[in-house]
C-alpha cells in the first residue's frame, strides 16, 4: 500500500473500497498477536479482551462522571478494590491511565504534591528544588516527567545499578546525602519491578525503609512485573510493596489485556482529588441529586476518559484469578526455558543467568566470528550485530525481537515472554531464525587488530 | 446489576455467564449513540468509525515506532497533512492524544519550552514567573495545565468574557500590562473557539496581534469548534486560525468520530521533540536499518499510545471532505432551528440568541413560575430549576441534558448539536419532555418575598 493510497479525498469513498481498505491495513500492518512478535512488552490478543474492546466501542461511554458511566464507574471500583488487595493496603484511590508513561507522571506529581502542596497554587519558586531518585535502568518516563512537571531533567538523580540490573543502596545512600547537603529536597524514590531490558525488581525493602527515614515518597513502577502479584510462586518479588506510597501497574503488559490498560494507584485516599480537583463546575455538579463522590473525573489529568476497565474486568471474570496465576506462571516459566536453551547453544550469550521478571537478554555472535570467545570481541564490533540481524528480520518477516544497548553494554537483544499462546516450539524458532539471519554476517574489517578491551560482561 | 455481581473471584467464570454479563453492562449503561442523549459534546455512533475502532482492537498496535505501527504512521501523516492544509500551516508537527484536557497540556507545555527552554533541563527556578491568560469560560484544562506543570494556578490570569461569552480585549490588555508591571512573564495566550457552555469563539485577529506584540505563544482551544473547519458556511469562524501556534482539535466531538480522537497541532515543526524528546535508547535505537525519522514516540508525553487514527481515517475516507461537510453543516442548522423553537416557546428562555458552535443554552420555567418575567424571578429560585428537572430525567431515563452554572448566571441548559443522526423531531422532543418533567415543580415556599434583584440576563 502506497502512502498515496491513503489520501483523504474531498469524495466519499464507496463501501467496496473501504472494505478493500481495511483488508490491506491489516494485511501491511505488523501482526502483534503473532507468537513470533516480541518487539514489546505487549503481545498477544485476548479473545474476550478484544470483545471487551468491541463492547466499550459500541457502548462509547466517556468515563468523567457516575451519570454517565455508571456501570463502568462500578466496575473500576470493583477492580481496583480487588487490586488493592493484592497489594496489602487498607485504602485505595485509583484511575486507569492511558499507558505507564502517565501513570509514572501521577506518581512524580502526586510526589511534588504530598511534598510541597504549595506548587498547585503558586508553582514552583525555586525556594525548594525537589530531586527525584531512580535507578539508571528505570523507565524514561520518570525523567520526562521530572521535565514535564517542571522539576527539570537536571533534577532527577540517577542511581547506579548492580550488574543484575539492581538498584546500588551503597550509591542511592551516598546521592541522597550529597542531594540534601547541596540544599536540595529529596522528594521521592522510584523503584522498578521489572526493568524494561533485564526485568530486575529494586529492593523494595529497603527502599521503603529509606523513604521512611527520610519522609519521601515511595512509587513502584510495575508497569511490566504488575501482573507477578497474581501468582503464588513469583509475588515473592514483591516483598514490601504494601509500604509504597503509589503504584503503576500495567494489565497491558503481562496480563495480555488489549491496549491501552494502564492502573495508577495511591494508598493516600483524597489526595488525588487534592492535587487535581479543579471543581468545573460545568462538569461536576455538586448539586446533582446523586451521590457525586462517585465521580472519578477530579482526580484525573484529563477530562474526558476512554473506558479502558470493560476489557480487563471481563478478562479477570473469564479467568478468575487463578487464570490469570496460571496464565502468568507460565511466562516466568517458558522465560526460564528459553534461558536455559540460549545458555546451552553456540554463538549465544546470556546478559544474566539468573532472571527475575520473564526477560532474556543475550548477544548473538555470527558464526565465523565464533574462533574468538565472547568477552574478547570487542564492544564496538558486537554492538553491530544486533542491528544488523534486525534489519533482516524486518525484511524477512518472520520475527520481531527487540534490541537496545544497556548503560556501558553493546546492543543486546531482550525476548520478554507475555503472549499467552507462546510453546516452547515458538521459543526455539527465535534461536534457530536469528542463527539463520545472522550466519552470513562477515567478520568486521578490523577484526584482526582486535585488542582486548574493558569489556565488562 | 448489583455491585456484587460485578465482583472478580478466584474461579474462571463460564462463557454462558460472560455473555450474560455483556448484554446486562449494555442494558445498563447510558446509551451515548441516542439521539437523546445530549449531556456531553460527544455523541452519536458512526457504524464506519466503529469498525476503525474493532478493527484496531484487532490490530493492538502501539504506536511509538515506524517499526510496529508503519501502516498506522503513514496514515497519522496523511491526516495530520490534510488537518495543516484546512488550518492553512506551511508546517505541522502533530500527534494524537487521550483527549483534549491533554492536548491543551501540550499546548501550555509548548509555550513553557517556546518561552523557556532551560526549564526542561533545570526546572522552573522562580527567577521568571510565567503567566497564562486564558477566559474565564474557557475550559477548566488549561488552568490544570499549570498545575501539573509547576506554573501554578495563581499564574493563570482570567480574562472577563462579555456576555456573548468572548474574550473582552479590553480586559485582557489591562491584565497583560498589569501582569508585566508586576515583573511576571506572560507566556501566552489560550483562545478557544466554541466555549463549552455557550459555545463561544475568542477573536483570534485581534489575539494573534497582541501574541505578536508580547512575542508569546498563541494556542487555540478548537477541541469542540474544530469541526467547523471543514465546512465553507461556518468556518469564517476560524478567520486568523493559520497565525496560531498550536491548536486542540478532537475529532471526537463534532465530526462525531468515536472516543478518544483528539489531535494536538502545532506549526513550529521540530519543538515537540526539543521539548519532549529523552531519547530512550532501548525504544527508539538511532542505529536501526530505516529512516527513525518516522518515529513518532520521542515527541509525545506517552510512551506506548493507542490508535486513534485508523477509525478517522476510515471515516474520512467514506465521507470525504464534502460528508463531514455536509454532518457537521447540518449540527449547525439544526442548532439554530432548535434556538428558534426554544425562543418561541413558554417557559423557555434562551441565555444568547446568536449562537456560533451548535450550542443552545436556556433556562426553563415551570408553569406555575411564569406569572412572573424570568427577569423578575430570583436567581437563587432558577438556580433551583435545572436540578430538579435533571433528577426527574434520570429517574425517567428518556432524555439527558446537561446543566450548569456559568459564572454568575443560575444553572442553565445546554444542548449541543453533534449527533450525526438527529432530526428536528428530537429537538422538539427536548422542550415537550422538559416541559413534561418540570410542570409539577412547585413555586418556592418564599416565591412571594420574592424582591428584583441584580439579575443580569
Amino acid at each position: 500500500m502506497m502512502s498515496h493510497c491513503l489520501d483523504i479525498n474531498p469524495e466519499p469513498t464507496d463501501l467496496e473500497q473501504i472494505l478493500s481498505d481495511c483488508r490491506e491495513t491489516l494485511k501491511y500492518c505488523v501482526k502483534t498477536g503473532h507468537p513470533h512478535f516480541f518487539n514489546q512488552l505487549s503481545t498477544g490478543i485476548d479473545v474476550i479482551g478484544m470483545a471487551g474492546t468491541w463492547l466499550a466501542a459500541s457502548a462509547n461511554t466517556n468515563m468523567f462522571t457516575y451519570e454517565v458511566a455508571p456501570v463502568f464507574t462500578l466496575m473500576e471500583e470493583v477492580i481496583f478494590t480487588h487490586m488493592r488487595n493484592l497489594i496489602g493496603w487498607q485504602d485505595v484511590d485509583a484511575i486507569f491511565v492511558p499507558g505507564g508513561a502517565l501513570s509514572n507522571l501521577y506518581g512524580v506529581l502526586l510526589a511534588r504534591h504530598h511534598a510541597m502542596p504549595e506548587v498547585k497554587r503558586a508553582g514552583l519558586s525555586g525556594d525548594k528544588r525537589p530531586v527525584v531518585f531512580t535507578s539508571e535502568q528505570s523507565h524514561f518516563s520518570i525523567k520526562r516527567a521530572a521535565a514535564i512537571l517542571g522539576i527539570g531533567t537536571d533534577n532527577v538523580v540517577f542511581v547506579r545499578c548492580l550488574g543484575n540490573g539492581k538498584m546500588d543502596l551503597q550509591d542511592l545512600h551516598e546521592k541522597l546525602r550529597a542531594s540534601q547537603q547541596a540544599g536540595a529536597v529529596p522528594i521521592m524514590i522510584n523503584a522498578t519491578c521489572g526493568t524494561t531490558v533485564l526485568g530486575a525488581f529494586d529492593p523494595l525493602p529497603e527502599l521503603a525503609d529509606l523513604c521512611e527515614q527520610y519522609g519521601i515518597w515511595l512509587h513502584l513502577d510495575a508497569a511490566w512485573g504488575g501482573g507477578a502479584l497474581l501468582t503464588r510462586d513469583y509475588k515473592y518479588l514483591f516483598q514490601g510493596i504494601e509500604r509504597a506510597d503509589s503504584i503503576t501497574w500495567n494489565p497491558h503488559k503481562m496480563m495480555g489485556v488489549p491496549l491501552q490498560c494502564s492502573a495508577f494507584l495511591t494508598k493516600h485516599k483524597g489526595l488525588m482529588k487534592m492535587c487535581n480537583g479543579m471543581g468545573a463546575t460545568y462538569l461536576f455538579q455538586t448539586d446533582k441529586h446523586y451521590d457525586v463522590s462517585y465521580d472519578t473525573g477530579d482526580m484525573s489529568i484529563q477530562c474526558g476518559r476512554h473506558n479502558d476497565v470493560l476489557k480487563l474486568w471481563l478478562m479477570w471474570k473469564a479467568k478468575g484469578d487463578l487464570g490469570f496465576e496460571e496464565q502468568i506462571s507460565k511466562n516466568f516459566q517458558l522465560a526460564a526455558y528459553f534461558r536455559d536453551k540460549v545458555k546451552e547453544r553456540a554463538g549465544f550469550h546470556l546478559v544474566l543467568d539468573k532472571i527475575e521478571a520473564p526477560n532474556v537478554c543475550f548477544w548473538y555472535l555470527p558464526p565465523s566470528w565464533r574462533t574468538r570467545a565472547i568477552e574478547k570481541v570487542k564492544h564496538a564490533h558486537l554492538h553491530e550485530v544486533a542491528p544488523l540481524v534486525k534489519a533482516k528480520m524486518m525484511e524477512s518477516g518472520g520475527l520481531m525481537v527487540q534490541y537496545q544497548p544497556l548503560g556501558d553494554l553493546p546492543n543486546l537483544f531482550r525476548v520478554a515472554v507475555s503472549n499467552p499462546s507462546l510453546t516452547t516450539r515458538d521459543l526455539d524458532y527465535i534461536l534457530e531464525e536469528i542463527d539463520h539471519l545472522g550466519k552470513e554476517i562477515p567478520l568486521p574489517p578490523d577484526w584482526d587488530d582486535e585488542t582486548l578491551r574493558d569489556n565488562r560482561h
